[in-house]
């Protein structure tokens, strides 16, 4: 124990190196999806790399297997002791509309406790916190208390496939005990969160085709067949107002979420209508909050609707005429690009079929109709009680002297079910942002106390797994 | 009997003069909705004005009082008879795509006894048959058997209003007893044809509203507001998979159809459905015709929908996302283009509060939706039995040797409503052209039959004109 608290005087103690090693890496404007910054983007991959190597770890490489390398190290001298895995993302969302940015995206800034930068929050803040706490450990005690894998890619802002790959083709050579992922938020500032699960994916396009060419609905109209109105039909049939999904054996399909899981959504600290009202911008009257509707199943909590029970929402009509003014077309094809989140259990491969059917059943006589696969992501749920979850339940806790609440992401997070399905090791993710801080938007920024936080935590989930009996 | 044979020899013997005279006027360019063409809208302009000159007319003059002239002239001197208004447009469509032209768009070529050109049969070759038919006339009589107008405009195909301000500022100076537009089509090669109505038009947007910025579906789906997906379900509740349209109030305001009107429609030469699946390019087999399904209200014929029923019909939706690909955005704001074609009865302005109260109506918890008024444009029936349409039957029928049809144009012509409404008479649609000439679409042509027979026609018809009583 006296060893670890040498560890955390240490970073107290460097507190400005580590804020200008963060600044360093901000200023590398490593943006994934666009060309022009592929040289940051080598850049950014051998910062990380040397930040590795400062830690002590063996066996660094970048791994160019795909468009972007992967960064990777590890140290593996602690026998009979786990092995984890860090894993993060030295790349960055692009930074449009630039001009609604207060500094510049590449030129950190602090302001009021917080650094504003493009990947401040994600990911680049996250995970350096991570490799210092390393670099920590391998300063004062020259070795680690558990055998240490880091796998850090370049291409998670653009759905790059990299990592899938070489996880795929090299799942061996990571093997591990557990996947240490800072890459989600906290519920609220100070209160410490663990993400146990995050939804799946079906993203598609329904596609619709009338006459073989667009029509003068003067002409036509009352008799020709209407893409767009066959789409709105077919949408309004796999969605009600009610915001009930009309998807045979889907809601079949769907993993049963439990009394405790809602105990713990019930726990959570904020008024969830006055945080959703606010986050939105809906307006919200604190006297009548009832007031504020919020769509969707109403006989569901807003929580769970938010982060375990499927979604369908429509993301635009493509087909027609979009311009200014009027123009009387009938357009001989349309489509609707649509995506439904979905629980673990309910994978994209199982879902199409069934959304397949019911498009067909539902679309209106004397048009064609398709459905497209766009992409498909993986689901996931983490017995929050793995003695690796719990490591982190308690180092968490311990570091920000708060109970820690558990959470299921909305969105989706693809490496993490691939790491559950080739490493068959459990995910922790254990997070150091918030979700107020505007990542993929302009002003995105992260709280400097949660940056140090982030170094301080891993040194303790470090410590807490090495407890955990092989 | 004698005199008026005379003039139809006399047109006989000039059709190379008139052929030369029409190509002319087709190789002026004069494209009204591009401003690089405004000369060459004056170069048409001053053309048909030196037509009206070389008729006999007087008082002949452009009247600029909008962006492009309006060419007028007038003949007055037949006491107690009556006096016919011809009207017309000498300005054309754009010509994209102008790859898809066989030969060049001004520059008229002849294949297969069609004259090919932009504006061949809309409006210029129809224009012209009327006004070398008063030129004959004149040329052979020195006088004519009724009273003659002629007011021609230059921005039918951009929705100018020039027209309209004309005609309402000065409806005295062109008093009349009957409006001659030939700007309308034939059922079928041969088949002379009288159209008695045209349909009014009511367009919108309905705008819906939501969050107060794009939202992520990841965060956010299954409790947001998703302004598309609710005009989807607005779309759907305004008409069904029947062809039903759901706005109260709306079917009892219909001019009713009379059984004499179905008896025409019942006439008509053509298969319907293997007419209008070849149109529109859908499958047709003519051992099995039922097979091909025509969408709308099935209890009506074709013929009905498509000229008398009310219809409503989606243009287009904007909002969301559009592009190559996925993007998981649930948009603040969308909106969706519609019309409605109408019977005269029902006018845009009785029909919009209709149209506001029922999207009201259906609209799903949770957005602000609002419907915004685009434009509109009243319909009307002419009585078929009026003396001027009777006199047309005559005239046509003699000059085609073939029994007239009546029919309803689909579509919206302003022009006529207004002219009805300003001048309190009849309107008179007695058309030359056919609805597969390519009008507004690359390849427009002409049958030259036709030509002539515009300009017998004419001639016939001013006679028939001049044995009515005032």
């Amino acid at each position: 124990m006296i060893k670890t608290k040498d560890v955390h005087e240490y970073i107290d103690e460097h507190h400005s190196e580590s804020l200008e090693a963060l600044k360093e890496f901000l200023r590398i404007p490593s943006i994934s999806a666009q060309s022009e910054h592929s040289d940051d983007i080598w850049k950014a991959a051998k910062f990380t790399l040397q930040q590795l190597i400062a830690a002590g770890l063996e066996n660094t490489g970048l791994i160019a297997n795909g468009s972007h390398p992967l960064v990777y190290g590890d140290w593996l001298h602690a026998p009979n002791k786990p092995t984890i895995l860090i894993y993060g993302h030295y790349d960055v969302q692009p930074t449009d509309p630039d001009n609604k940015w207060h500094s510049k995206p590449f030129e950190p800034e602090i302001r009021d406790g917080k650094i504003y930068a493009r990947g401040a929050t994600d990911d680049k803040g996250q995970i350096l916190g991570l490799i210092l706490a390393l670099q920590s450990i391998h300063a004062v005690k020259g070795n680690f208390p558990v055998n240490i894998r880091v796998l850090i890619e370049g291409e998670e802002e653009f759905g790059g496939t990299a990592i899938e790959k070489y996880v795929k083709e090299h799942a061996k050579d990571i093997a591990c005990d557990a996947v240490l992922i800072a890459d989600t938020h906290m519920i609220a500032p100070g209160m410490p969160s663990i993400v146990y699960g995050v939804r799946g994916i079906l993203y598609a396009e329904i596609v619709a085709k009338g006459a073989d060419h667009d029509l003068h609905s003067g002409t036509y109209g009352g008799v020709a067949p209407n893409p767009l109105h066959s789409l709105a039909l077919i949408i309004a049939g796999l969605k009600g107002a009610d915001g009930r999904i009309n998807i045979p054996g889907l809601e079949e399909m769907a993993n049963p979420v439990t009394d405790e899981e809602r105990q713990w959504w019930s726990q959570y600290p904020m008024d969830m209508r006055q945080q959703l009202a606010h986050e939105m911008g809906l307006p919200f009257d604190a006297k009548a909050p009832e007031k504020t509707y919020f769509p969707g199943e109403q006989e569901y909590s807003l929580v769970e609707r938010m982060s375990a029970r499927a979604t369908f929402e429509v993301h635009g009509f493509v087909g027609g005429y979009q311009g200014e003014g009027a123009k009387t077309v009938i357009p001989a094809e349309a489509r609707v690009k649509i995506s439904l989140r979905l629980s673990p259990n309910q994978t994209a491969e199982k879902v199409l079929p069934l959304l397949k059917k019911q498009v067909k059943k539902l679309a209106p006589k004397g048009v064609d109709v398709e459905v497209q696969f766009i992409h498909g992501g993986l689901g996931m749920v983490v017995d929050p009680h793995d003695p690796y979850i719990h490591a982190a339940v308690q180092s968490l806790g311990d570091e920000y002297k708060h109970d820690v609440y558990f959470l299921r992401e909305g969105g989706s997070i693809p490496v993490a079910p691939l790491f559950a399905e080739y490493l068959h090791a459990p995910i922790v993710f254990a997070g150091y942002g918030l979700a107020t801080e505007c990542l993929h938007s302009p002003n995105e920024h992260f709280q400097l106390d949660n940056f140090y936080h982030a170094i301080h935590g891993c040194v303790r989930y470090l410590d807490a797994a090495a407890r955990i009996e092989k």
